[in-house]
Parts: C-alpha cells; structure tokens; sequence
C-alpha cells in the first residue's frame, strides 16, 4: 500500500509518500515541502498547494491519502490558514476518489514512538528509524507528513481487522466514529 | 458588475449573484444555499461544495467573488468546516483569475445597514430593500451572502477611487491591508 501524508500549512505544507505493509518493512518514495510566500494573497497561495498536491497525486498515485487533523484550540494566528489547506487536500483526494484519513497529532506520535506527547526530534527520530534514512527528513513538516503515511498504514492494518471481525459478525454497520 | 458572494459554511454555504454598480440600483441575479449532510465524510462534503461553486461560475460568470472572512475566535465547533469551506471557495475562484475579497461580517452589516452590530433581521430587510425583493430571502445565509455581494460592489466602489487617488499622487503601492 502506498500512502501520501500531508502535513498541512500555508507556509509550509508538508507531503510525504510512504510504501509497504503492516509486519514488512516500510520504504520512503518521496518527501516534499511545498512552501508558499505571505507576499502572495491566500487564495493564490491555496492554489499553489492544490497544484503541488495534485502533481504528486499524479506522480505517486497514492492508496489513501493522511493528512494531519487541524484543531480549533491550535495556534490561532496560523489555524485558519491551516484549516484552509487542509481541505483543499481533502478535496484533491476525494475529488479522485481516494479515501482520506485523518489523524490526530497524538496519535502520530503514539503510533510512530509509543509516545502521544513525543517532541519533533522523537518523532523526526522514529521516522529515520523506521524508513532507514541516513538522517531525520527536515524541517519537521517532512518528518511530520511521512509520520502521519507511516501511522496510516500502521493503522490502517489494525483498521482491516476490525472491519473483517465486524463483517464476520455481520454487524456491519459502520461505526461513527469512522464517518 | 456582476458578483458572486459566498457566506462559506459546511452544513449551508450561501451564495448570492449580484449586478450593478456604485450610484445605480442593483438587482438580483440569483440566490441559492448549497446544503451538505452531516452523515457524509468531510472530504466530500467539501468536494460537492466545490462543484455547487463551480457550477454557478460558469452559469453567472462574476467578474469577482466576495467571501465572508472566518475567525479564529468564532464558534468553535464550526469553525473549522467554515474555514475549510471558504478555502475551497478562495480556489475556485482563484483557480479561474477572478479577484477575490474578504469582507468580515461587521463590514458586511456596516455597508449594508449602517449598523456593524446589525442583527440578522435587519440584515435580511435591508438585502431585501436595496434588491427590491417581495421577501427576506431565507435562510439566513442566502441574505448573508446577497448582502457580501452588494458590499462588494459597493466598497469596490470606494476602493476603485482610492486606488485612482493614489495612482495619482504617484504612490501606487499596494496597501499591506489589501493583500
């Protein structure tokens, strides 16, 4: 399986694509951080990221696209840009169909080091780790987004066998928590 | 002039046409709300946003599109999916060279009722005057994204003469405030 992470940013969009499998080693493809200059206007800055997305989604051709869970309570001066880059990545995604994930930076942390409140070089640490790179990806918007591929396939494990002993008990009904 | 003006929202995603010019009177072109279901994924929640916007590009063909500016400091349980949602309405119309504006609420009441507390219900009637209209077109965010429109082409207006008073004394740099 092959993933495309987002780190999502109006500065600093982190894309980070991850191939492999639960159990087998996992192997870097490539990473990315698409950068926009505050000189441009949001909207043109929006479709800079949309562009950039787009060309990797057509480059890679990704299984499933993860991208980084944007809180409310986060940073206010960048949220809103944050939030608005995030959704235009969901839309690239689901405008080619794709299934999107979304994870929370706890999670990736949990997933990646053990650890839900991991800093940046524990989780830049584990990603080295983990793709066996020479050295952690910088800055931490390309570390970040391959974390977030890496926790998707991880999970995405776990997801299956859920979803085959939900279907083995013929409740299939998909849980809320899901939508 | 003609004017898309979009009120951005997840659950409702008001969008008004507007045509006419500063010192005539506007009319009406049409109004409608772009509902989405909570029950579906975010993603495509935003990706059938994107085609309601699209959609009514092509059919009305603005010659600018005037969004509702989102704060951090809104409502935080719908603050996301509106940021989200007046992203992917910045792209749209980014996407196609139109100008896009941001208009926050309390210049939105300013301009259309004097008043920049104005309240929902005086926003409606005075939409409905300035259009003449038989009734407060509903619901809320119809009115909302009539009345970003008709503040467009209103502060375009006073924008457009600004820029000629500074073109003139030679100092045509552009305001930090505009970008």
């Amino acid at each position: 399986m092959r993933v495309l992470g987002i780190d999502p940013g109006l500065t600093r969009c982190g894309m980070g694509v991850v191939e492999g499998s639960v159990g087998r080693p996992l192997g870097l493809v490539d990473v990315n951080v698409l950068r926009t200059s505050s000189d441009l206007r949001v909207p043109e800055r929006l479709v800079t990221i949309e562009k950039g997305i787009d060309a990797w989604l057509d480059e890679y051709h990704p299984d499933a696209v993860a991208i980084e869970r944007v809180f409310a309570r986060s940073d206010v001066s960048t949220v809103m840009g944050t939030a608005q880059a995030s959704g235009i990545a969901m839309v690239c995604a689901a405008r080619r169909g794709l299934p999107v994930a979304l994870h929370t930076p706890s999670e990736v942390k949990a997933a990646v080091s053990g650890n839900g409140r991991a800093d940046k070089a524990q989780v830049g640490a584990m990603v080295t780790r983990i793709l066996r790179l020479d050295a952690p990806p910088k800055p931490a918007d390309a570390a970040d987004a391959l974390a977030l591929a890496i926790t998707h396939i991880w999970r995405g494990g776990a997801q299956a066998r859920i979803d085959a002993a939900l279907a083995g008990t013929r409740q299939a009904r998909r849980p809320r928590s899901l939508r």
